[in-house]
């Protein structure tokens, strides 16, 4: 069994964590902390999670504890795990950060995003992007693994088969992006209220979202050069789930875009490539650790159209950080993630 | 392994079963029938299913076919079970009703709210209701299961431990009841139209809903007498999820409520009797198999109110029916349905 | 030209109060203040009002202004016109107070429900509860108008013809309501994201809810003499609408009810009857100050079941309140309020 | 008083314009046809407009009685206009239709797109397209107007002040659009079902939407030639409101885009050029007959971001049918226009 540890597990990242580890046959939750909540049993916060955890209850951060643990997770916000990691990692524990703190590989870069500096520079070469798709064999031998953005993890899967193959004009590409509303997480904004997103669409960060440096840095490295792109996310009035849509214009017209992207996903466990001419729904994947990704080409023109939906706290979060956990402890990759989609 | 079929597969509770037996076990579908969408891959019509079913595909209905099966699902409009229900049985296949058609044990009822002759009333006598908190006994060794409805799951679950035991007036009592939208289920209905529930709250059928007789029912077993009910449905703007608010007048003020449903429910593996104070939220059993309830006597007075929430596909139709067939087959009550709810 | 103050113009009765004077030819806002948003255009909170409000801008309450107006409107948490009104009515400035502050006649029964001592019992005796279809007349000559609350609009109008009539058993009544979220307020609770309220049906403050006095005041009015009641709020997944559904055992069976609810509101400008058998939607009365009203005797029995719905922020807030300012400054009752509800 | 007729009441572009001339002052509604609903009052299909129409009922289309009105809405589906306008514009009255049957100029291209031939091609030359920004003039004198459609306003307005000043590689267009599903009408369909439509976002026709060679022929006019578009609508969980999200690549970076967009809609009564960084909510519009619309320059690149934002039955159908309307009969723009946007 592996022994888990949650550090801040009272946000959406955590109880998911929670739900899908109550599923998981090798694994356990060991220690879950939260200042803010500290004695509450995880069923009175979550009533989901009643008959599952017993007492299970949330205590303050304690690293001789967490240190026992064989793997800590980080569902905080940014800076926290900054501050941790490195006397888990001393401890011989492993840590998986659901945050941003370890994602972007430049230091300035995440302090020019952030507004602080970064706390940990020193641990950032050996942070291992988590995206398995693109990372497996560094994720199974990493002590310490980055999980991906919710927006970079359903644009690098829709990009990653044009990028990796020079197929477009990647000076110019643009991810138009609607997340649902769990993607603001769980804090008590006005802007997330039920009567101010729901019944309503709308951009923001148009300027810029946090995700774009992890992005534009996720295709240079598909790419082998910098690429240029233009991130437009969109608050979608729904509780889960992100559809990415993302053009390109191709150099050549001539590829066979279906064929392309069956067969660089074609082992891949949790990213479905639909028949040509699909149309995925985030609900599709709702609750499940799925990529389902369509490739359309409108009119026959030279431009692609991918079309890319997870549900940003499972592929895009918790999910595929036990992905990452799964792979690092040498189980099988899809052990405890093979739920199906709740749909309708 | 048990060898599943089910007919009428194309609906919410269809689709429902088919995700639930994705994780079950011991238990696999065979055959799935639909005349509508013969030859069409499960996958195809629901994308949820994708790398769950393989080639499995929708048939026309087969009796052979069917009754090579070990237990067959009737996931179809009433009347559907009626004509097929018998050959089935003679054929030494059990049958799980998910429709109307054998829940009332009053065929001249029955014919009445239904508006048709009753096609199988000499089946009547040996099929066993499928609450497995009430029957869980004749459940084990019934051929024949009529699973319940799911506003009288809701209703009942919440009303039994004050009738089993005389507690209340129970010639006026009161079901105010509200219901997510997949409960009309997945035809084209101009009712059931996102622009037409979506944003609103409606009650509906207070003259009379079918689930009337069949609640009066069961309510009148555990009183030992026939009941007064007052019961009205109502259409809430979510797709999963049944809110049951009971009413009745105490007969007694002395009783401790919550001590009486606690020890009730304590070794049902799948009602929660939560604690004194709480209001469950439809939420936290979606996608689970669970009945949550809590009992208030508001300002200490002669009134109770029972607060009682399932998800009206799982514990009130699919997973209740799992349920039944796990118990007739000498499976653990609870293998296959142990998934922790969807929240948020 | 009435020239209208309103204290506290940021939250969701605030901001519709300034919809719907958008609209008002014999009305014009002068002065609206908010502490926390001083300086800020009205536009720039509300876009929606873009192009309505030239440059109105909220200020800090002052109170030589606010007292130039011929009316102020309190859109504020309770207690805060306790503070404010006295002056104001000093000043010759008529005050309608949209918080709880003067709904109840007892200023004890005031504190105990709102846990602080009331801070303006002197102001009581002229304070005028403001439902024109009870009090038209007394309205007509206040000074100081206190606006119902949602539950208690819905409620009343539900529930008068027949506590007015003595035709139901009063000791026992039943108000099971539901309404949307925006009830809640734009305030920043996790309690009311939509992250947390989709999707999801939930019963709150069965205990007791701080409108259940007011209730009981107004139907008390009604009956002559003490009334009973049962009334539980649930909160449900929309922003806008109550739905309440009443319950009582009649007296005598013999009564028409449909022409009994006809008769008393026949001439009331904003109560629907609607026809026997009707079952009338939230959104039917969706940004209209309309409350529609269906009454039902299911399966003839004794008890009848009365639907009530009204938009929360309308007819149960801003609407009515400015029902109120019309009928004060003797314009046209619907002068301003004869739109027509959004539907789809 | 203009008075007039509708053809196709009983879809959702119907009641809108039933709730907007309820409040028109100088129009009146004499006559609303339907063929299935024949008979039936409108405010019993439509509760929200009881008290505002009185006895007007459906009737079946007769074309001496539309013949005899000032002016005739058709809210039907395509093909109807072509059938029955000629015949009224040579009864003298004028045609305003909110189909697509006379949008598009070449009656072959309709052809293609709708799959039938165009039933009225000699009426093209005279047809006026019914965007008042564009053909405001042509409007006045016009006795045939196709209103635009939903996408193709949003969209058209967005792109139009680069198109007509061509700064932008007008080849390389991209229109990533999010609509409400009201966009597809008021018929019983599996796919709009609350069931099938909430909690999840997709992608739609993306091989080709029949709105596709209308914003083509639009954007074309406005920039003189030909233009390449990609254009990919999504169905978003909410009832009203498009969002369209426009991208394109500058010519000259050094124009200043929030003056020229400010300028160009300086005198539009039903344009709002939001202030700089705006990200306008679709809320923002909901029942009025606005577009609102923010320029950006995504981290100062030579990328151009337009979000533009409409109610899809007000400033996308019915409201702008009336705006057209009301230029024709030589009445001030705005009349019955001016309602304020509910909010929340």
């Amino acid at each position: 069994m592996v022994k888990v540890g949650i550090v801040g597990g009272t946000g959406y990242t955590g109880v998911e964590l929670l739900r899908l580890l109550a599923q998981h046959p090798l694994a356990e939750v060991a220690v879950i902390t939260s200042r803010s909540e500290n004695g509450l049993k995880v069923e009175d916060l979550y009533p989901n999670l009643r008959g599952h955890y017993g007492d299970l209850a949330f205590s303050v951060p304690d690293t001789a504890l967490l240190g026992s643990c064989d793997v800590v997770f980080f569902a905080t916000p940014h800076g926290v795990a900054h501050g941790l990691a490195g006397e888990l990692l001393a401890a011989g524990t492993r840590v998986i950060d659901l945050s941003a703190d370890f994602r972007l590989k430049d230091a300035d870069e995440w302090a020019r995003w952030y507004g602080q500096p970064h706390g940990a520079p020193q641990l950032l070469p050996e942070a291992v992007y988590g995206l398995p798709e693109v990372n497996r064999e560094q994720i199974r031998a990493a002590r310490l693994v980055a999980a991906p953005g919710c927006y970079p993890t359903a644009t690098q899967l829709g990009f990653l088969p044009l990028l990796e193959n020079g197929l477009v004009d990647d000076s110019r590409l643009i991810a138009d992006c609607k997340s649902g509303v769990s993607g603001a997480g769980r804090s008590a904004k006005i802007g997330s209220l039920l009567t101010e997103t729901s019944e309503s669409m709308m951009a923001y960060s148009v300027k810029g979202h946090r995700h774009l440096p992890e992005i534009i840095q996720g295709l240079g490295y598909a790419a082998g050069h910098a690429v240029g792109l233009t991130f437009v996310p969109h608050l979608t009035p729904m509780i889960r789930g992100i559809h990415a849509t993302l053009y390109a214009t191709l150099l050549d017209a001539s590829v066979d875009l279906q064929a392309l992207y069956e067969a660089r996903y074609a082992s891949e466990p949790f990213v479905d490539v639909m028949p040509a001419g699909s149309h995925p729904q985030t609900r599709s994947v709702r609750g499940a650790n799925v990529c389902r990704i369509a490739v359309h080409r409108p009119q026959g023109s030279d431009q692609v159209v991918v079309l890319s939906v997870i549900d940003n706290l499972v592929k895009g979060a918790s999910g595929q950080a036990l992905q990452s956990m799964n792979i690092m402890f040498g189980l099988d990759e899809r052990t405890g993630l093979n739920n199906v989609a709740l749909m309708p």
